[in-house]
């Protein structure tokens, strides 16, 4: 009966949100800038009278804004549904462009399934896939890829930054190794977009979700540099220079540029402001409960990927959410999966430090109070657990 | 001088929007549906917390009413972000489950791009596509698919109904033919969602798109019969069953049920009320153009494809957009490309001829004066163009 008396309490609490990697809130400058295509300005952006014409201008502005602000003008922005989609296609499609002549995938142990699912999938037509395991650290090496090379490789993926440690590689230089080797180098760009510089490319491919920087689900990009040769994954009509079919999701690019331009507007401030808050979490539970930061070296700013001992972050994360507090055990895309994350396995951790994992991710409209209120509750509920307290 | 001062005149009339086929307003109740996903109700719906699971469960509610609509409960609903997603998808995915197996794809001519060119795409890996040409009337007959089917068959191929002519195609035929032979049939039904009850299978799999029926872009859908054997398109996390990575856009899968249920809930008195403006509009612009109706047979309700006798297609849809009329030559997917109309020369049209057809489509919004002040501009503009005059 208690808990029952209890539940209202906890109720009136104001959530905090600390998942800002798994997706965040639409920015309502981003849904204002969205709202006329989803009500008068219906066009189809491939109708050649009005109402069309006008619906492919906000199209052809919104991929210029993109363009100038990933990857830049020495390839073109197509824009797909989703972060997955753009990953699915590139390793798909690279590969496919490479049938019967290259057969090897390089990718790192610690992509998103959405890379290597796509891999497993390219099996069936013949293709090898090849893991490179990143450090204790997490970090992927250049030269740990180089050892990965050959002439049979037609597609190597090592990500930006990895979406469960926040972890950043080393992609300038596996860019580099992989452009010695002739080989091409996509980097999945998903976490980083919004928050690192990706005005030059990081590779021959990017990929990146609006959902990630406060614009709407359901829209992503893939930047490819020029003459990428490249078959279809969504194949139709003469969209996106007949690369990929579908009627243009007219809002949702439009989404996707205003929210990256506020992005990058703010993006030095934002970052120094969302570390602070991430280090003022990170430091108050580190020393209060025996746990460690995922993972070492340069990290994206939002990101607190932390190892607790003795309790589980399964468990952790739930009496979180009895108190306001949204975390989450490694992605949301595994999060059916009640496995420890492999990205963890990965990096060398023990299934059961593995399963001790929290990931905490901090994002724009958390405040310094969020950050000191999060962490007490970490604190508390890890107790009341039985974790090690310090 | 003149156009300069005429032009404010024209501006001033209200659009007659004519082009249904291409894409649909948004519904302003299926907006209002999706406004909290949009907003506070953000949560990714595969994390665990409580804001996950709200986004969750609305997302199951969309997949169970659209399952009710589409398809029923001998088979799966899966989210996509279109239907040449979809279509993909089903030909793509069907192909490689059966890689090594079975290397011939059966493809009606009229079909939609997304469907041929995914088998001209499939070409690299060995599959080779029989097309099977619709009959002068626009019908793919049964008999027709019958004689095209082999053991090496993985896929067949031909739609609910055609996007341009809206000749409605005899699809359970055609399955029971399929069915006979073992070839798994597959039923585009991108026009035909929301006009034709799909309640009830037209195929092992079939497809469907929400703009079409007053709902959302970037969002569609494909039923698959449970077993059905079909290798992933979009690869990636637990997402759809593992089937399909990619956050759930769950704004735009709310929003698809909520246009669904409400184009199914009305599809009797729409479908008839529809049917009297575009017959309405038909017979005028037939009695005083020397002009035809493209096809016959059974017919989609908003869909009066219009050969004229004397003008260029092209030539007309400008001269209407200018009336502020909104109409279009074949269909938005493929107006990039200024060739005449692959289905109209399938259904052995003259280039003369099939250069010389406007498409018209009726919808929710239009009115009994729409259609009558749509007619008198029709003919008018066709006047002025040369077109010959009964």
């Amino acid at each position: 009966m208690a808990a029952a008396y209890v539940r209202p309490f906890y109720k009136i609490m104001r959530n905090i949100y600390l998942d800002h990697a798994a997706t965040t809130q639409t920015d309502p400058r981003v849904l204002a800038a969205m709202l006329p295509y989803l009500k008068e300005q219906f066009g189809n952006a491939d109708s050649r009278y009005a109402l069309g014409r006008s619906a492919a201008a906000a199209v052809l502005s919104a991929r210029d804004v993109i363009r100038l602000l990933i990857g830049g003008s020495g390839g073109n922005v197509y824009f797909t549904s989703c972060g997955s989609e753009a990953n699915s296609w590139a390793l798909k499609g690279v590969c496919a462009a490479n049938f019967g002549k290259k057969h090897t995938i390089v990718l790192s142990a610690i992509e998103h399934p959405s890379l290597l699912r796509a891999a497993e999938d390219m099996a069936v037509f013949g293709y090898n896939t090849v893991l490179v395991y990143p450090d204790g650290q997490g970090i992927v090496t250049a030269d740990a890829v180089r050892d990965a090379l050959s002439d049979d490789v037609a597609f190597v993926g090592v990500m930006a930054a990895n979406n469960e440690t926040g972890i950043i590689q080393p992609a300038s230089q596996i860019y580099e190794v992989c452009r010695s080797a002739g080989a091409f180098y996509f980097c999945d760009c998903v976490q980083a977009a919004g928050t690192l510089d990706l005005s030059s490319p990081l590779g021959d491919g990017m990929s990146f979700s609006a959902h990630k920087f406060y614009g709407p689900k359901g829209v992503g990009g893939l930047w490819l540099r020029r003459n990428t040769r490249i078959e279809r994954l969504v194949s139709g009509g003469q969209q996106e220079g007949g690369m990929r079919g579908g009627t243009t999701f007219v809002a949702g690019v439009v989404g996707m540029a205003e929210a990256l331009k506020i992005a990058c507007n703010d993006m030095e401030a934002e970052n120094a402001r969302v570390g602070r808050l991430r280090d003022l979490f990170a430091r108050r539970v580190l020393s209060s409960v025996r746990s460690r930061l995922v993972g070492s070296g340069r990290r994206l700013p939002s990101n607190a990927d932390i190892a607790f001992s003795g309790c589980r972050g399964e468990q952790l994360v739930i009496s979180l959410d009895m108190l306001n507090v949204s975390a989450s055990t490694g992605s949301a895309c595994s999060s059916g999966a009640s496995k420890p994350s492999s990205v963890l396995l990965a990096m060398g951790m023990s299934e059961e430090e593995a399963a001790s994992c929290v990931r905490f991710t901090f994002g724009r409209e958390n405040m310094q109070r969020d950050a000191e209120t999060a962490a007490d509750r970490v604190i508390s509920a890890a107790r009341d657990l039985g974790a090690h307290m310090l």
